[in-house]
């Protein structure tokens, strides 16, 4: 549950951090960036901010902001009907981003688990993503990420994006926002 | 036909334009940007930069760089099989791109057409994009594009991207670039 306080900040912030690379929004996108605490309240350490292009049946295009150290956490896409669910492409424009991928853990990884949620971490093969450097993610495989110390920027490519079939190892996690 | 040097002229001169406005590449990618002339040798008027970014069986996303009121001549993407033919939205990031879709034609267009290829420009309802904006162009629908005086930078995110099957409305084209 997020308050439009919270909203409001995160909305600002996230602008903040586009402009300060000359990403360029319309009023209208600028408005309404979605920012995503996943339920848990907590959107600090988990939560992710997305300005969505575009979403048509084939293609889909964001721009993601992470806060510094902030987690959007493990879940996977899975098939839908007759499609083998969503294939993602994450590109580092700005800041570091850590990706965790199914494969063999990480020994020291860059990042602390969200303390509480540590259980419903189950991936932990980790890929450093600077600036030009990206990762495809296959479709209905988990994956988590969590940002720097100065926060990311990172661009999706993707095919056609349904949230609400998203599953997510938590099962507290409810991924649309309820705003108080 | 384009001459090693021509090549190496564009390619310095896109990563100038990248630059400047912050969009990171790897040495892989800065190396390997792909120059098209149509196979025209008139680069300067008719040509277009691309950087891919990914090109999967079902997403594609690239930067195009349009040097000042180069064009990419008029194209469509049809059906390949049992897909529908590519589906390209256009995103603005820097400068100023004039896009040109079936449709009205526009009275007072704000670019003229490549010298003595007049009639191979048949589509006509001009849209301009500002950074920022954008425009989905549905499979196997006729466009061609033009920067303005200060050339752009377009964010293309579109389905699988297979050049070879783009069908040009002028017949002296040649999508795939011969480096003399």
């Amino acid at each position: 549950m997020l308050t439009r306080q919270q909203l409001l900040h995160a909305q600002g912030r996230t602008r903040d951090f586009l402009n300060r690379v000359g990403i360029v929004l319309t009023a209208q996108e600028a408005a309404t960036i979605e920012v995503a605490d996943f339920g848990l309240g907590e959107i600090e350490t988990t939560g992710l901010q997305l300005v969505v292009y575009v979403n048509t049946e084939r293609v889909c295009a964001k721009e993601l902001v992470l806060f510094p150290r902030q987690t959007c956490p493990e879940h996977r896409h899975p098939p839908i009907g007759d499609e083998p669910g969503k294939e993602e492409t994450f590109r580092c424009r700005w800041g570091t981003v850590y990706l965790y991928i199914e494969g063999e853990a990480t020994a020291n990884p860059a990042t602390q688990l969200p303390v509480g949620h540590e259980s419903t971490y189950t991936v932990r093969h980790e890929i450093e993503l600077q600036p030009g450097q990206q990762y495809t993610i296959p479709p209905d495989t988990l994956h988590w990420f969590q940002a720097g110390d100065e926060g990311a920027i990172v661009s999706e490519f993707s095919t056609r994006s349904r949230d609400e079939f998203d599953i997510f190892t938590d099962p507290q996690i409810r991924r649309a926002p309820i705003i108080q």
